[in-house]
């Protein structure tokens, strides 16, 4: 497929085009809200993992082919669903439904938080920072709620809010890719948007044993999400009062402090 | 489970515990490899997955409990294989295998490489990045070599070299995490040890489509690398010039740089 350096829409001089995922399934409330609320804003098209994918990582199909399948959950979005994860639909969406890159990448909204360390392990973002990597500016979306009845309306506000800004934002970065967790709250009681770093906070986990009916082991992860990061610049702290966090996220890996450590102090 | 501040060797002034995992699967020539390369450094143990996770990324098992079992694969390292990830492997180590921290964890020696972007879908990384955001030195190691045949014998002397490097040094980074890649040549040719930062490198994709005895579309992941970054401190420019990279990965995403633009530029 020949790449087109403009996206789709700039060479065509239409509105723009807004790729949508996740990684809670193409059925789940978040994704439908996320475009509802930005509808207007362009032309919107889905492609989503069939099944649940969270935790999946930046995982990418290789062993196995792949399916997708058109299908209607809204009237007026173009929605794909795909076997794969949820870095593999962004894949599979500008190689095979858009034909190019769309202008804008979202993810989301997850349901449950995907702050801090949490990034790492987050279906939701690893399709937004998959959509960096190809130069598409990306936003990942996650409500502090795990339900699949979690209230959507101060989520719905805030992501229109953050992706008008980005859309109408010249001269960023390139590889763009902002990781937008929202308070579980009512909208009156948000305290704003914070632009912020990723905490070192995680979950300290542990395994529950148990035994099978044939006596065998076998193992549930567990675990207590805990804060080790004081700082107040932090999407924790954020998010702990009341703030919509924004985490502009990065996938050059390279840790430079170190580098230069390692530089003057290995000897081989 | 208390949570050792020293690890169990530490405690005990016994020689360092060697946590070894992989995404080939356990019975992958790279990890035996790997095993026997460090295996009079410490006390090895190996914990890893009972069949091959390539492309895993930093993917975890939540919806589903986990199986683990013993098994011999060489004389005087015990081993575990379980039904998880890379990731998960790691946990399942610490938490149910040694009972607290080992004194380093090593990752591989993974068949292909990981060097630029790849470190980001990798499992073999994901394993070793895991490890390091519980404060255990880490290091991940891959030829450049994809078949199952390939020829370890340069890829052992340099993984010892760089595991009793890291062993005796004091006072690096505690969340230190090294990606090393090992070019596919004769121990004679390797030019020596680069210490180098993450290229932008990375596979362009398209998907193969056929169609299955029922007419219906599938697709097949395929793709050829590509370098876009000029820069001679990278590790693709290492590799090709036969340096064994060594890049310091970290786990903290935020784009600091992008972070100040926003600050100044987005208003909400």
């Amino acid at each position: 497929m020949p790449r087109l350096k403009k996206t789709i829409a700039k060479v065509k001089k239409e509105p723009p085009v807004i790729l949508i995922t996740n990684d809670d399934g193409v059925t789940a409330p978040g994704i439908r809200n996320l475009a509802e609320a930005v509808k207007d804003l362009g032309k919107v098209v889905i492609v989503a993992p069939d099944k649940p994918q969270s935790g999946m990582g930046h995982a990418i199909t290789i062993g196995s082919p792949l399916r997708m399948q058109q299908l209607h959950i809204m009237d007026g979005v173009e929605t794909w669903q795909t076997s794969g994860t949820p870095v593999d639909c962004v894949k599979l969406a500008v190689d095979k439904v858009l034909h190019g890159k769309p202008d804008i990448c979202l993810s989301g909204i997850n349901h449950g938080a995907n702050h801090s360390i949490n990034v790492i392990y987050s279906g939701t973002m690893s399709a937004a920072i998959e959509a960096s990597i190809e130069s598409i500016p990306s936003i990942g979306f996650s409500l502090l709620n795990f339900s699949m009845e979690a209230d959507f309306t101060a989520s719905k506000i805030y992501a229109r809010k953050i992706v008008e800004q980005v859309l109408k934002s010249k001269k960023l970065d390139k590889h763009l890719c902002l990781n937008v967790n929202i308070p579980n709250v009512e909208a009156s009681l948000i305290a704003g948007i914070k632009i912020c770093r990723q905490s070192y906070a995680k979950y300290v986990e542990e395994f529950h044993q148990r035994k099978d009916p044939a006596g065998r082991n076998y193992y549930w992860l567990t675990g207590e999400f805990k804060n080790f990061d004081k700082g107040k610049d932090t999407d924790v702290w954020a998010l702990e009062h009341n703030f919509v966090s924004v985490v502009p996220v990065q996938f050059d890996l390279t840790n430079h402090a170190l580098k230069k450590q390692l530089e003057t102090k290995f000897k081989f």
